[in-house]
């Protein structure tokens, strides 16, 4: 199983005319590469790629592939609404020499995106990758749900190696763990349920919440894996209001603006996103100066 | 009010290696420029837009353009995600000109599409647009709703001309009638409530089923207009479940094996939309005939 | 058919004290016997019944016996989770001379009350009761909802004779009515739907509203069948906001209070209902005022 | 903290004439009696509660205290959908010498149940039960969620001491421990998510599984509370798939099936819930076979 630890979800920063703001990306990464995070997903949902043009995708990949550090996993983005598409997408990341594609649901065309159809389009793209595939699950965005057993299935196909599974929701995941075979990798997208889906056990997390807290992250699955569940615990607890109120109520937006609170460049969204209210800023700061005390805490109980 | 009747949300035909197949769209407009339809939707949720490249949009719009007949009103399906490349395709299609844009609601973010999101990107929208605009909800589709009041609160700009409210609820679009001016287009995207639509009223309809069924879905509304509520509600009963069977549960897939059954080209859907099973043709052609027979019998009583 | 026309759906009066108030219940419908009302539901969602013993219900059915007109139809809400004790209460209001029983779906089991489990409810209940069965769905109370397939299946027991249907979707409705048999009274259970629907057309509605504003009701059902839509369109539009707002939003506590704007006796609801709010008491009066005036002047327009 | 452990949620035997069986009753609690269960909860949802009259869950609640052995603590399920009610049965259950009262949320009136009326709704029964209080949320049955900061607030009066968790929503759960007092009970009522909650942690569990299980799920509390998060997940996963086929999919109707193949008296349920049909046993039994298989791997690679 190669795909384990913490991943951050990368955002993309914008300057303030609404163009990519590549040095900002690139800075942001050279921070992040003095971490003990496994690597970065680049042009995610977290990244706003559904408000992006593949042309500026491609400058963004480019810009992580030159920034990250050698033995950082790169995981490109890659899926929309179009099977075809999505090929060429995952054709473009391998040049790019990325490590994985990240697929998430077609999701449109709800009614008629049945199993079968799901079925068809990952398989599709695993053929024609050259790139492992990890499967993308985040209903709460596309209104699609995956089942444990489609995800099973799919992942007997030798270039599905994963699946990053945001839903929230523990007990699918725990199924999925369940049917799915050891090596393939199961990360969940929600930092607000990482340790108890860490003891079912799964891979790791790709984390929206590792753009403005990567130590805390990567700390619960140390202390998880380290089978110090009792820190794993306290850890947890000290990031989940973080998770919940700035990741899962805000968005992109909120980790953006977190990411401005500690010193990484966040900055502002692009429409019709918008920037948050004076209202939403302070309790992000309040939200992430709890977080962090609580962090501090723990990590001097354990100095001592 | 300048949109009223009975609109075709137009299909978009494939050749059998995927590509565009205009020349089939040209036919197909041909035929429907001899029924008493208003005009068309060219490339929205029906003309599969999610799928296709907007190069390959703008050569649709462009083929339509040079197909409609003079007095069919042509309106451009032209909302993505973005507002800023929303406005950019507004202005394409004002230069191909078209007489609106149809504008879907952005959703991808559910959680941070807030209606003061939607509102911004609906004034931003109308402000920069050429063409007047028409709202487009969807949320079957989207998963986003958009509420009577916001509805109404967006129709006092001068420039936001009308809706097409998909979602099926015939009581939140008599509300949006009850609030919004009378000049404001209404237009419900079901054929299958049509009939009860127009007594609230509403102007019209932008349907799929008109695709396949045009006389149908124009007969419904002229005998609406004209009083014969009686004719009305027996011609709305023969084509209700071919709406619900076929537009609603086959989607845009349905809605083209529907057309290939009566004359028209429909053809294969894109990747990952996956062609009929056989079964599902079945019900496509028996619930068809059975419409088919129903509208004869009740246009023969009219000729008696 | 025997059910058509609007029936009033009956709160239960409470005095201070809790207990119940039958003097109040029979003021209030000695004034409702000099409407053209159809009949009284007696004991059903409105009338609180799921906050009522037994014995309670057996007062309150007996004091609607007595008081109603003659001529006016009596419906007993009997339905409860349990298909024995459904039966008991059917029997008891055959013995108090009800002319139909309105059986809810059972709902607290949702995920094992499949169909099958509905229909064998449904069947039992019409084979033992005494008196013909009206099915009642409710879905926004229950989290069940009834296919019209289902319902037209039920339709062909000789003792189950309609349905309420308080769903609101105008397009289940339809279904319904398109495929059940002549004779089956489908009446609609929200007012703000009822000029559609008695479009469709249905055989009429049994509706808090009536509670407060039985004319408006009767008046839009008798334009509707006299053939002048566009007098019931006006109609419907005046109480279009009153239905939403009171019946809809604040439910029987909503319905008591109107109740007491307009002259019967509402009173408060038993808890865990609790009295509105006076913002909640401000949001009534207003829209019950603009609804009073929007049917004034309608009906001066009439008689001039 | 007093209520900590695995408690099964009792089911109500039935004789075949449908009449209470309370003999067979006497002989399951004798049986869970020699287990390590911290207790039973008499008459809650697994126990057909909403399908009895309150002369009968008096007489099933007699007979657990009877029952049940010295040491195993006692629950009375008491909530119905009135306050008033509510309360009465929370002091029968307080003759009856029970430990605590479980008090489901009202559900019928979902729109107007807002968490002011909820809280009242537990204050009221609070301020008035002789019993500790136990909040009940079981939202796949009632439609109705309770957020974390209410029970936040509700965890602050001294009647209140704890919550059965039923949604399987482990973020929630989280939270809700998060926010709670330490001294506050939260239990889980999904045996599917038992032992990643546990890690929460969590204080038990109330179960349907226990009822056909119970070795296995206090095997895996007590792994849990051991520090052995190895065996405690691979004693969970030997459960997984029967709690979510047998006890989620089947409810109480499942749970009474497993309890026959292993055992226990589990009979039919009553009306209208239906018996398994012959595919749902055989559902049951392999899935059944297949949990006990590997609880033995586990146990015996313990005993090695």
């Amino acid at each position: 199983m190669r795909f384990t630890g913490i991943f951050a979800a990368l955002t993309t920063p914008f300057a303030p005319d609404g163009s990519l703001a590549l040095d900002k990306l690139r800075e942001n990464i050279a921070a992040y590469n003095r971490t003990r995070l496994s690597g970065y997903v680049v042009a995610g949902s977290t990244g706003e790629s559904v408000l992006l043009a593949f042309r500026e995708i491609v400058r963004i990949w480019e810009t992580a592939r030159e920034s990250a550090a050698p033995g950082k996993l790169l995981i490109a983005g890659a899926g929309v609404e179009t099977t075809a598409e999505t090929i060429l997408r995952a054709r473009k990341a391998a040049e790019l020499d990325y490590d994985a594609v990240l697929i998430k649901t077609p999701h449109y065309f709800k009614p008629v995106l049945t199993p079968a159809a799901l079925e068809r389009h990952y398989l599709s793209v695993a053929d024609a990758s050259p790139l492992p595939v990890l499967i993308y699950s985040i209903p709460q965005y596309t209104g699609v749900s995956l089942a444990a057993e489609l995800v099973a299935h799919l992942a007997e196909h030798p270039n599905i190696v994963g699946i990053k599974e945001s839903s929230g929701n523990v007990q699918l995941v725990a199924e999925i763990v369940h049917l799915c075979p050891p090596e393939f990798s199961t990360l969940v997208g929600s930092a607000s349920t990482l340790f108890p889906a860490l003891m079912l056990p799964v891979a790791g997390g790709v984390l929206a919440l590792a753009c403005f807290l990567p130590q805390a992250a990567v700390e619960i699955y140390e202390a998880a894996r380290a089978g110090d569940t009792a820190r794993a615990s306290r850890l947890q607890f000290a990031i989940f209001t973080a998770s919940r109120k700035i990741a899962g109520d805000l968005g992109p937006v909120g980790v953006k603006y977190a990411m401005d609170c500690v010193g990484y460049y966040g900055g502002d969204p692009r429409l019709p996103l918008l920037p948050l209210t004076d209202a939403q800023k302070k309790t992000v700061e309040s939200v992430l100066a709890e977080s962090i005390a609580r962090q501090r805490v723990e990590s001097l109980g354990v100095a001592r």
